[in-house]
């Protein structure tokens, strides 16, 4: 190996995330996406583009303050883009940018596996009663 | 479709979680999977087992008890195994169950993007000064 190669990749491992260690900024985005929000909002906007009145109904529980800090940071984080049409009403919409897709992607794959999983999962559920 | 087929899959909706809905306990576990702390042990229980302290001096900046709970958390939901040895001094080794190994397939995938991405992701990252 040169010299060259080992610089090359150890600028590389400095580059790449550990999620392990306390300081890494990589530990900051894997909570952004998986924050229980953060979760929902990049698994509806990979069905398409909603706007926030939207996202806020086919999210189950979500305030609207949680609904638009989640937005920010996945904004912040480059997953999600925000576009304003300048219209009256003001119409303001969502969606994921190239690279929310790909994050997308691995944060439905780990709720769907949840989802159909579930009867599998945790303590068992409550069952109907038996007849007496 | 006969029948009894489409009364399967009716079944087969209710059974399967709706992580959307308030109320799913599908949400419980996915806040389990995700949680900051329990993602980074289902990454660590992935590359094998591992006792307490070991996972504590692994895992940046977890506390005693956060661990704790979170190992009781993820043993409850069916992920991870507890084996306590009966010696002295007591010997306690925490493992991923089968299901533990495919749910934290899911956890890796999402890590490991977000490791190998991390450049390409959030606000830049301070760079060195250049000399004056």
């Amino acid at each position: 190996m040169t010299l060259s190669t080992t610089a090359q990749d150890l600028i590389g491992a400095w580059e790449r995330g550990n999620v392990l260690a306390a300081g890494c900024p990589s530990r900051g985005i894997l909570q952004h996406l998986t924050s229980k929000w953060g979760t929902l909002v990049m698994v509806t906007l990979a069905t398409g583009p909603h706007r926030f009145a939207e996202l806020r109904r086919r999210i189950a529980g979500v305030s609207e303050r949680m609904l638009a800090q989640t937005l920010q940071q996945l904004e912040a984080d480059g997953f999600v883009l925000r576009v304003a049409r300048d219209v009256v009403p003001p119409h303001v919409s969502y969606s994921l940018t190239p690279l929310g897709v790909e994050a997308a992607a691995h944060v439905v794959a780990l709720t769907a596996w949840i989802e159909t999983n579930l009867p599998r999962l945790g303590p068992p559920l409550p069952r109907p009663q038996a007849e007496r």
